[in-house]
C-alpha cells in the first residue's frame, strides 16, 4: 500500500477502505509515513470531506493505536462525559462524582486549556499537590477508590492522535466534522466505556457557533460511538455565555464543589441544571437507572445526601490533592490583582460575546501564550450578572482576578465590548437545545448524504 | 506573516497577495517553513485552484527565489521552446540550434526522462563527453560561442521550484494547471528570456489528454509569461503518436541531426514540420522575422545551407561532446539486443495509446525506475509505420533497441495492445491543432472565469 494512492483517493473524493486508514493512521503513530504526507492527506478530507464508514474506520484505528485502558476489572459499567468546551464549563467535578455516587465508574481523561477555553486538568491543580499524570495503575487504583478519576492522556495512549492532533493545528485542518469526530472518540473510547454523555456546545462561545454545524458534529460523535459498540447520546447547549458565575481555574472548583454541598447560588443555577441533565443520562445509559427522569432523580439526591461530594473530595485525596483545602475556600484564594468592573451603561444585557470573556479570563493570567507554560490557579472572573439581567450604570458586573494589575485594561476592553446592551428584555434562550440519541442522530445524518 | 493563516486562506478560496505568496515561496527555497505546511497549502491550491493573480505572483515568486541567468551582456534576443512532454519529442535539437542560425540565443535549462516521456538531456549525454551540468559562466561561454546551449537545472536556479516539484511528487498536487504553470515558466524566465514558444500537447502521449484541459493550460502559460514581460505563444499540438519516427536516446539524436542536415524521410516529416513551426515563432517573437511565416522561410533556409547543423555541432563541441559521433552513426548504435515487431494483423492503424509506447522505450533500458539511476542510450524504438497506415500482418512494425533481450516480451505486449486496428482508413489528425497568442489566451482565460 502506499500512501501517494491513498492521498490521491481522498483528493479525488474515493472512499478509503478501513484497511487503507488503518495503514494511514498506524503510519502516523509509528511516524513512517512523513509529516507532509499526513498534512496532504488532511488538507484533502478537510476540504472533500470523509464518509461516515471513514470517520469511523479513523476512530476505531486511533482508538487502537496505542495501548487502552481495560475497566472490566472494576466490575461496573464505565461512563464518561465530553464537551466540546467552552467558558466556565465546570460540569466534569459534578458529573462525575454523581455518576460514581450512583455505582458508576468514571474514568476522565481530559485536556488542557485550548484557545479561548479553560482546561480541567489545570483547574484541579489549583488543588495542592494535585496529580494528573498517572500511570494506568495508578488510574485503575484511584477508580477503585473513588469510583472517579480525572487524569491527562498518557504518551502511550493514542499516539496516532496526538501526532494528528498537533499537525492538524499547524495546517489549517482543525475544522473537519470527521477529524473532529475521531479525535474526540478515540480517545474517550480507548477507556473502554460502556457510554458516552457528549456536550456539544452552541453560541457565541462555543468552538461552533452555527447550530447546524453542532449538530452535525453531535450526530457524527453519537453514531460513530454506537457504531463502536458505546451507548451514546449527544446534549445540544447553549454556550452563548458563561457556565455559572465562575470563569478560572480555583474560582470554578470553589463553584462546583459549592453545588456538591448543596449550596445553591443564583449565578450556579444553569451549571446545576446542565450537570444533572447530563449526569442522569449518564445513570441512565449506564444501566443504573430505567429512564433519563430517573437518573436525573438519583443524581439530584446525589447532591442532597453528600454523597457525590464524598466521591469527589475521595478523589481528590486518592490523586495526590489536599481536600481540606476546600474548609479555607476563602483564605487560600490569593489573586495577584482584584478589579471590579461596573456597568459602562444603564440597561438589559441583550447578549455577551462569550468568546471574548473566555479569552479575558485567559489574559488575566488563567491561561497559557505557549504550551507547556504555567498557568495561575487563582486568575480568573467572578460574574455577578447574566444575560437578561438589567443593571444601573455602576453596577458591578464582574470581579477580575489578575496575576498582576498591568494585566486589567486588556481584559477590561474584551469584557466591555463583549457585552450588547439592550433597551428591551432579550428573548430567553433555553440551556439544552436538543438532545441526539442514537436514531435522531442517524436521521440527522440521512437528511444530510 | 504566519504561514498558517495563509493556509486557511487558501483552503477557504480567499485570494493571497503578492506579499504573501512571496513568504510562502521564499519560506519553501529556504527551507525555514516546515514541508508539511507547504503539503497543505499545495493541496488546498489543488483542490481550490488559484486566481490568475495568485499564478502570476506564484510564477514571478519562484522565478526570483535563486540566481538568475542574465543574456544581456551577449546583445541577442534570447529566446526558448518548452514542450509539456511526449514521446519521440526531439524538437529541442531542431529549434535551438535553427534559432541559434538566425541570430538569436537559446538559453534552454532542461529535464530529465519522467515517467513514459524521455529527457532532453538524457538524449545529449549519449553523445560521449557531452556535459550538461555547467555553471552560468560556463553556459554563457556556450551561448557565446554556439548561439544555443542545453543544460540541466542548478541547484541554486529556482530552489523553490526544486523543493515544492519534489513535493508535490510525494503529496499528489502535481496535476493543478496554476502550480504546474509557475513551476514550468519560473525555471524558463529566470533564463531571462525575450521570447518563449510553449509546445502544449495533447493525445494519447500526452500529460494533459483532454483538449480543453490542454488549453486553459496553454492560455494560462502564455498569460502568466506575457504578464512576467516574456513575448510568448502556445501551439497545441498532436502528441497521439510518437513525433518522428525514432524513440529512445541516441535514436532520437540521430533523427534530429539528419534532419538538420537536410535529409528528409517519410517518417520524421511530421518532427520536421513541427520544429520548423516552432521555430519561426521563436524566430518572429525573438524579433528576427516580421512574420511567423517570415520565420518559417528563414528556419527552413537554415536547415537547407546548412547553418542549423553547424550551430548544433559546435554546441555539442562547446559542452565536451565528441560530435564526429555523428559521422560514424550506425556503428556507435550498439544496443544488447534487437527486435522485430511485426503487424499481428492486417489492417490499418486507426490510433496509437502513444503512453503505452512511451512506456515501451524506457522498460526496453532508455529511462529509470528510480531518480539518479543511468539510463541506456542505445535502447529505443525505430517505428517503421504511422497512423493511417496500412499494413498486412507479418510487416514489420517496428525495430526495439533493448539493453538485455529479456526486456522485449514486457515492451512487445505494451506495444501490440497500444495498436488500435480498424478496416476502414481513419481520420487524419492535425498536427497542430491551434496557436494561442497573448489575446487569445485572454480571452480563453476570460470564458473561464
Amino acid at each position: 500500500m502506499h500512501t501517494i494512492d491513498l492521498i490521491r483517493k481522498t483528493r479525488d473524493r474515493l472512499p478509503l477502505t478501513e484497511a487503507e486508514i488503518h495503514f494511514l493512521v498506524t503510519g502516523a503513530a509509528t511516524e513512517s509515513i512523513p509529516l507532509e504526507q499526513l498534512a496532504a492527506w488532511l488538507m484533502a478530507a478537510r476540504l472533500n470531506g470523509l464518509a461516515l464508514d471513514e470517520i469511523r474506520s479513523l476512530t476505531l484505528a486511533m482508538r487502537d493505536s496505542g495501548v487502552r485502558f481495560d475497566p472490566r476489572p472494576l466490575n461496573q459499567s464505565a461512563v464518561d462525559k465530553h464537551s466540546t468546551g467552552g467558558v466556565g464549563d465546570k460540569t466534569s467535578f459534578l458529573v462525575a462524582p454523581i455518576a460514581a455516587a450512583c455505582g458508576l465508574i468514571v474514568p476522565m481523561i481530559s485536556g488542557r486549556a485550548l484557545g479561548h477555553t479553560g482546561g480541567t486538568l489545570d483547574k484541579l491543580e489549583a488543588i495542592p499537590g494535585f496529580r494528573t499524570a498517572l500511570s494506568l495503575s495508578e488510574f485503575e487504583a484511584v477508580l477503585r477508590h473513588a469510583g472517579a478519576a480525572i487524569v491527562s492522556q498518557t504518551p502511550d495512549l493514542v499516539p496516532a492522535d496526538r501526532v494528528l492532533y498537533a499537525l492538524r493545528d499547524r495546517t489549517g485542518t482543525v475544522e473537519s466534522p470527521g477529524l473532529i469526530c475521531a479525535s474526540i472518540l478515540s480517545k474517550k473510547l480507548a477507556a473502554g466505556l460502556d457510554a458516552l454523555v457528549l456536550d456539544v456546545k452552541t453560541g457565541s462561545g462555543a468552538f461552533l457557533r452555527d447550530p447546524a454545524e453542532a449538530e452535525f458534529l453531535a450526530a457524527l460523535l453519537v453514531s460513530t460511538a454506537e457504531a463502536a459498540g458505546t451507548r451514546a447520546v449527544a446534549l445540544l447547549t447553549d454556550m452563548g455565555q458563561p457556565l455559572g458565575y465562575a470563569a478560572g481555574n480555583w474560582i470554578e472548583l470553589v463553584e462546583a464543589v459549592e453545588l456538591l454541598g448543596n449550596q445553591r447560588n443564583p449565578g450556579s443555577e444553569d451549571l446545576r441544571e446542565l450537570s444533572l441533565q447530563l449526569a442522569a443520562w449518564m445513570i441512565h445509559l449506564g444501566g443504573q437507572a430505567s429512564s433519563p427522569r430517573h437518573g436525573y432523580a438519583l443524581a439530584e439526591a446525589t447532591l442532597h445526601n453528600g454523597s457525590a461530594l464524598d466521591r469527589f473530595l475521595a478523589m481528590v485525596t486518592a490523586q495526590g490533592g489536599d481536600a481540606s483545602v476546600f474548609d479555607r475556600a476563602p483564605s487560600f484564594h490569593r489573586p495577584g490583582a482584584t478589579h471590579t468592573l461596573t456597568a459602562a451603561q444603564s440597561g438589559w444585557i441583550a447578549a455577551l460575546d462569550t468568546t471574548a470573556l473566555g479569552w479575558a479570563v485567559q489574559r488575566l493570567g488563567a491561561g497559557r501564550e505557549t504550551a507547556g507554560a504555567p498557568v495561575d490557579p487563582h486568575a480568573g472572573i467572578r460574574f455577578h450578572h447574566r444575560r437578561g439581567d438589567r443593571l444601573q450604570q455602576g453596577d458591578p458586573f464582574a470581579t477580575l482576578y489578575a496575576t498582576r494589575a498591568d494585566l486589567f485594561p486588556e481584559a477590561i476592553d474584551l469584557i466591555q465590548s463583549a457585552i450588547q446592551w439592550s433597551d428591551t428584555p432579550p428573548q430567553p434562550v433555553p440551556l439544552v437545545h436538543s438532545i441526539l440519541d442514537r436514531a435522531r442522530a442517524q436521521a440527522i445524518l440521512a437528511s444530510r448524504s
